[in-house]
């Protein structure tokens, strides 16, 4: 049993909707039971929600949602009359039909079940299953959409959840790279990463797959094949750390240009105080990615941490509201910001890397404005102005065009 | 309770939305409970139809269906989004949430049930019910389609079953007139019309309103009122017949140039000889609409039917076979006729009106090829070239122009 999906710019036009059902029928016809997950046409979603804002100020998040599960209904349509023209039967399901069942939250469901009977009879009856992405059915029967990249979740959730060998991830690039090919004409593709690499790639920019369904996979030890569907090549494969092959120390450098720094300064350091800050943008639904608190200095210290550039304003209004509540002297942003990140599951066992990518970019002449790691990650913050640089330096000094 | 129903070009664009929406409003704020039927923006129905034929020789019915869908979806959660901007709850459903139960026939569902009960719930918690027109969901839990005009029959039908007051039909167009406008500039707009008047009316060319929606308003005595989304000035009543007022003789002439002429020559006058020609037709789903037979002549008689004329070509191949084998003469076709039809209430009273139509039309040199009748109709196949003349001149003998 396999799980493909495909995305957006996979089945775009009549062409590629073509294209698509010839690969799907070719596995069919190999003996395997196929279910695809497919998300909108191209640009459908962006035309949708552009739609949306013409019509209401504020449109309402049920609505919203009712109105893109429009995109993959129509995608997954004509995928299916496309495959009957090969003589496979096919059979389309909306996520309401495929048992997915999720919270009730709009416009970001999570996926609480995969029920799957009428997928299960239809695999049984020899046909393909066709199942929209993106989208469920609340425990209030009402439609939900899983946010961006849902579609890959609902893809992996379907493997997980019916017991598929491979959940196979048809995008229009090749596979993970060890840097983004448009920053790094060097950059190699990827044979292999795990799924801790993975989600700390997707944490920190890598697009390639979506946050959520990494975790899903690496939950579930579903094997995510990522591959392109114009060239159908083999791709990069995510799998479970393997502790008997040795782990390259680097696997890839990400960047992320999609947020911005805020700073509280001259904050008393006496315990509670970052609660405080923390759960007022946690009430207005401000996203904080990397948090760092300075030493402190004379029972003061300054606090910095990154939102995404959307949340810029909401943050702001928010910290002025705090700064003054807790007495802080001033709060400042920087929306030109801009991260760049090491990714290794080998850094674990090899010290010195940290201090060697600090090197690197000081070689370089990029200030490094804020510095956060996990045990597989290194992020640093830089001016935007200076994140090509910065990538391109340390995909050269760490030798990530070498295969390892 | 009001059901109001919006035809595509009533929700064409985001501007035509809020116009709707506000109309909704002002009925909702009213006091009046609101169920609104909404149809696909503008052409978006021929738009996936088209997409469909691009991506498959032989769109599958399952699938065409689900496609098709998609457009009711987008247009009711703008729809709802646009409702809500005025501060007035606003909750769309599709035609399975709405508990729309139809047969298993794609493209042209009946409607079997209809449950409705989220729907009550959703105006007795005081919002708008927005549901999706055109649609339903089988009994095997597939999504179907009512086929064209199937908006309309989802309003009456929702309107017979909640029990509201009036189902009024939005489209763009102020009401019935007594014949097209575009070829009887004189036409004028009736105030009422009867159930069965209108029946005759849509079944011969009047397209204001689709056939199966009036049969469903007759059946189950749903006034339905056609008026415009435009002006939004009161339209047509359509009505149970009211035995103490006098009918109008005539209340209007319809003509319809989508048909095509069918006649097997010199087939045998015994019994079994129709019945076999119109059970092929029927089995190869041809639409056969008038039939006219004539008198026999030494054992042998012609018979003429007129079909769509898209099914001409079906049509014809079924009947060169069983003409074979029925050891007709022949079959020849016209796919260059039209239909001139006089409808009205009153003609059952008066004798008379045929020979003064057939005299019209003689009078302008229009030859009359079919003949076909009922007790409130009369209607001629004509060629094609002569039927607005026909139109015209029947109008103004008529004197339907002046009210009556």
């Amino acid at each position: 049993m396999v799980v493909q999906k495909y995305g957006g710019t996979s089945v775009a036009d009549p062409d590629r909707i073509r294209a698509v059902a010839e690969h799907i029928v070719r596995t069919h016809r190999q003996g395997n039971q196929v279910i695809v997950v497919v998300s909108a046409m191209g640009k459908t979603t962006d035309d949708l929600v552009r739609l949306a804002n013409d019509v209401s100020q504020d449109p309402h998040g049920r609505e919203l949602d009712m109105l893109l599960t429009a995109g993959e209904r129509i995608s997954m349509a004509l995928l299916c009359m496309a495959i009957m023209d090969h003589g496979v039967h096919a059979v389309s399901f909306t996520g309401s039909q495929a048992g997915i069942v999720t919270d009730t939250v709009h416009g970001k469901a999570k996926i609480l079940e995969v029920k799957g009977d009428r997928i299960r009879e239809t695999l049984t009856a020899g046909a393909v299953a066709v199942v929209a992405g993106f989208q469920g059915i609340s425990t209030t029967r009402d439609i939900t959409t899983l946010g961006r990249g849902g579609s890959d979740t609902t893809a992996v959730a379907l493997a997980a959840t019916l017991g598929a060998e491979v959940c196979e991830i048809y995008t229009d690039v090749s596979g993970v790279f060890t840097a983004d090919p448009r920053v790094v004409p060097e950059a190699r593709k990827l044979a292999r990463v795990s799924f801790n690499e993975m989600l700390e790639m997707a944490a920190t920019g890598g697009k390639v797959l979506a946050l959520r369904s990494v975790e899903f996979a690496r939950n579930y030890n579903v094997p995510v094949h990522v591959r392109s569907s114009f060239t159908w090549e083999p791709g990069t494969w995510v799998v479970e750390e393997d502790p008997t092959m040795e782990e390259a120390i680097i696997s890839g450098v990400t960047h992320d240009t999609s947020e911005a720094k805020i700073t509280i300064t001259q904050v008393a350091d006496r315990p509670g105080v970052a609660a405080a800050l923390f759960r007022a943008l946690a009430d207005e639904s401000v996203n904080v990615d990397m948090i760092v608190q300075n030493v402190s200095t004379a029972g003061h210290t300054d606090i910095s941490f990154t939102v995404p550039r959307d949340d810029l304003h909401r943050g702001l209004t928010v910290m002025e509201k705090v700064a003054a509540e807790i007495e802080a002297s001033g709060v400042s942003y920087d929306a030109g910001v801009a991260r760049v990140t090491l990714v290794g599951a080998g850094m674990k066992t090899n010290p010195g890397v940290a201090a060697k990518m600090f090197e690197v970019l000081s070689n370089e002449g990029v200030n490094i404005e804020m510095i956060s790691t996990s045990s597989i990650r290194i992020s640093c913050v830089v001016q935007e102005s200076d994140v090509e640089t910065a990538v391109r330096a340390l995909h050269s000094a760490f030798e990530l065009e070498k295969a390892s």
